[in-house]
């Protein structure tokens, strides 16, 4: 029997909550896991390999997470996507499957993604959020903030901002873009951080000494100071990976502006708009 | 000593998913239990009583319960939110302490309830809101909705919507509004209920019955059958827990309209607005 089968590509949106991230670790439950289980059932194989854009770390969210697997099931499209989604649990969804060309990689033909961090600006912490962003009802200095945030696009060496269990050859990146926004009322707070690619930890490195600048434990220069030593210890703490989302990966043949489309500036119950 | 104290207003919002309901029972975990433990641990005495509004059910959430106790602690209003905000645990958060006059009573007082129950409408089951939400992709006949619906509100007797668990002297309850509404792009659908009271299972007894005549499978004059023959075997089924909100209690002495304010709508993570 020939194996011709296609390559797929694979849209997901998960709640990390409940996961030990995108890469299968023995014994752990990881999306990469559920995703090639779901896929091996369907196709009666041992194992079909299933290869993400990012990866997401245990309690990171996805709305837009990619993944690509090579599959020999003579499902269309579409009975696919319904397939899966009979075979995931509730917090991973397939929200679209598409036929890709065979050379597609997931990974390697990203050009770019954007991620965001939420906060819960609510004086009493907001139930509903609690497993989705960081409460942080603390004054922030906007203007430090923003002084801060204007540090960072560019390419630039983020080995300061790394995780020690980064295991990427070249610590160097392209951020395109860094910005904070603050919902009317103020009851969340969001930032957006798109770039070619992100180191280990990178997004949380950042979240954690931009709060501190914002907190006034440091100067806004302190971004330069991380960048130039290039000293982990510089930086503030890691914030808490229930606030971050992957929501978009872009690849080279998608035109237009990035759908950057505010998912979770939206997920808090807020007031009516 | 004189145990003078106070009565204190408590607004609470909860996610109710993993409570057994609002009301104490042995061997539980439910809302009564963890603020009556709170107040308890603050005050240093051995048990004290809160009064609930609405006993709302295992896996109802709540964003505007009130709840009433009596207390002597000397710590003000503020200071003693804070204090429950520090003991109670993330899913339960106290929106406000306000201390009331000596007779008031959260439940007895109250003259109206508003209840939301939430649809998630995606094609593929949205992640984000599965514990707040039902999924119910299905195609839904409007037109039959909102001539049921339109046969809802007045004083009925309400014993065929009731559960069997339902304790109440009379049956009897004045609906001042039941509507049904989607979002632009149709990603999530509310029901809004409005009522004087409401018995056991009621609002998940009419979503039950209300889906099923959206999906044809009673015409809309069922929802006369029901209240006429008071027969709760002829009403559809009860709609899970997941999906219905207490989002507001209103007593006689506040003014204006109601705040249903709408967060359960805009609970999804969902398009930029």
């Amino acid at each position: 029997m020939m194996a011709e089968g296609r390559r797929i590509r694979l849209d997901l949106a998960y709640d990390g909550t409940d996961f030990s991230g995108w890469q299968r670790q023995p014994g752990q439950r990881t999306v990469q896991h559920v995703v090639e289980t779901a896929l091996s059932r369907i196709e009666g194989r041992d194992r079909v390999r299933a290869r993400g854009a990012g990866r997401t770390d245990a309690g990171v969210h996805a709305l837009g997470q990619v993944a690509d697997a090579r599959i020999c099931t003579r499902l269309d499209d579409r009975a696919l996507r319904s397939a899966l989604g009979a075979l995931f649990p509730g917090d991973l969804r397939p929200l679209a499957v598409t036929t890709a060309g065979d050379g597609f990689d997931a990974c390697r033909d990203a050009v770019a993604k954007t991620y965001r961090y939420r906060l819960d600006r609510t004086p009493h912490g907001d139930p509903f959020v609690r497993r989705f962003a960081l409460w942080h009802p603390h004054a922030m200095d906007r203007a430090a903030l923003d002084d801060a945030l204007a540090r960072l696009p560019g390419r630039r060496d983020w080995a300061g901002f790394a995780g020690a269990a980064s295991t990427a050859r070249t610590t160097v990146r392209r951020l395109t873009e860094a910005r904070y926004e603050e919902e009317p009322g103020a009851e969340a707070g969001v930032f957006t951080f798109t770039g070619d690619g992100f180191l280990n930890h990178m997004v949380r490195n950042l979240v954690g000494t931009l709060l501190d600048v914002a907190r006034g434990r440091f100067g806004p220069e302190r971004i330069d100071d991380v960048l130039t030593s290039r000293d982990r210890t510089r930086a503030g703490p890691t914030a808490p990976a229930r606030g971050l989302w992957l929501v978009e990966v872009r690849y080279p043949w998608e035109r237009g502006e990035p759908r950057t489309d505010g998912r979770p500036e939206d997920l808090r119950p807020g007031d009516a708009r």
